[in-house]
């Protein structure tokens, strides 16, 4: 028997990714569970970022983001990242993050997250509590270590995360 | 090292949701892995669906859907609600799946499906080969085996799953 139960956010799974941003001088790191892909071609996938954000300012000024996907040895980070603001620390540092270049944004990837999406903002909807970033995805990045040698990412070797209402899952393949 | 890949879709995880739809007359079940919470405020849900969909059809005329959350021993379900057009044959007898009337669509819930989530279409937003629809969340149904005794969801309980490339992984609680 189903029973109706309180009207919240209760679609699983949710990623729990780290996204870095920038407006050209400073940049940040804040973790997002509302995110998804949106649409296969052009690909693109969407962040969904509080006005009051330090990241939303960011993002607002670039019209651009990354990616992160972290793997579970960073839940630490991604519990920093979801809860200290950026305007007062810097969340590289703080967590032992490295800066990464990647190939068409100011905005750094993690070197530590072993693959890196970047984004270009095509679209923002404000939604409510929320505003929307539609991103299209103009690089993907992976580490050498998870790839096949056709660049297709080997899923076995990564130690993927998944999250909702504050829990943590850990992934595994099944079929 | 890090190197650039193929430009796809790499956002993990994504949900392997059963979304249930109606034009008040037919209805179908279509899978869906392009899915996820996009606001808070008011509780939002995005799905994004190919206009040759027939789900897409009944969702237009409609404007609303049900997301149903399978557990693993769903996965053939998934497999055939995503690969078979719901104008050749009835999902729900076909998947032996029974319909459930919710609070306040004419949408019928999945009954095998432990979490089902009823949503009133707000906006379609067309970004490429898939259109995106937000959906606010109206009710959530879960099943009483699932929920403590004040309403909150025990995700000890349930066995779920999320997508990625064609792989389903399986998901476990680790903080």
């Amino acid at each position: 028997m189903k029973k109706e139960i309180g009207r919240f956010e209760r679609m699983y799974p949710n990623p729990a990714v780290l996204v870095s941003c920038s407006d050209g001088i400073r940049d940040n790191i804040i973790t997002i569970a509302w995110a998804g892909t949106v649409c296969s071609n052009p690909p693109m996938i969407s962040v969904s970022i509080r006005p009051s954000r330090y990241s939303h300012e960011l993002i607002i000024a670039s019209k651009e983001f990354v990616i992160n996907i972290p793997e579970s040895k960073l839940i630490a980070a991604c519990e920093h990242c979801g809860t200290i603001s950026g305007r007062e620390c810097d969340k590289f540092k703080e967590n032992k993050l490295s800066r990464q270049t990647g190939s068409f944004l100011k905005t750094p990837m993690i070197k530590e997250c072993p693959i890196s999406i970047e984004c270009s903002v095509k679209k923002i909807i404000n939604l409510g509590s929320h505003d929307m970033f539609i991103g299209e995805v103009l690089a993907v990045h992976a580490d050498e270590s998870i790839i096949y040698s056709d660049g297709d990412i080997d899923y076995e070797k990564i130690d993927m995360l998944s999250h909702l209402m504050g829990y943590y899952f850990k992934n595994k393949i099944i079929k």
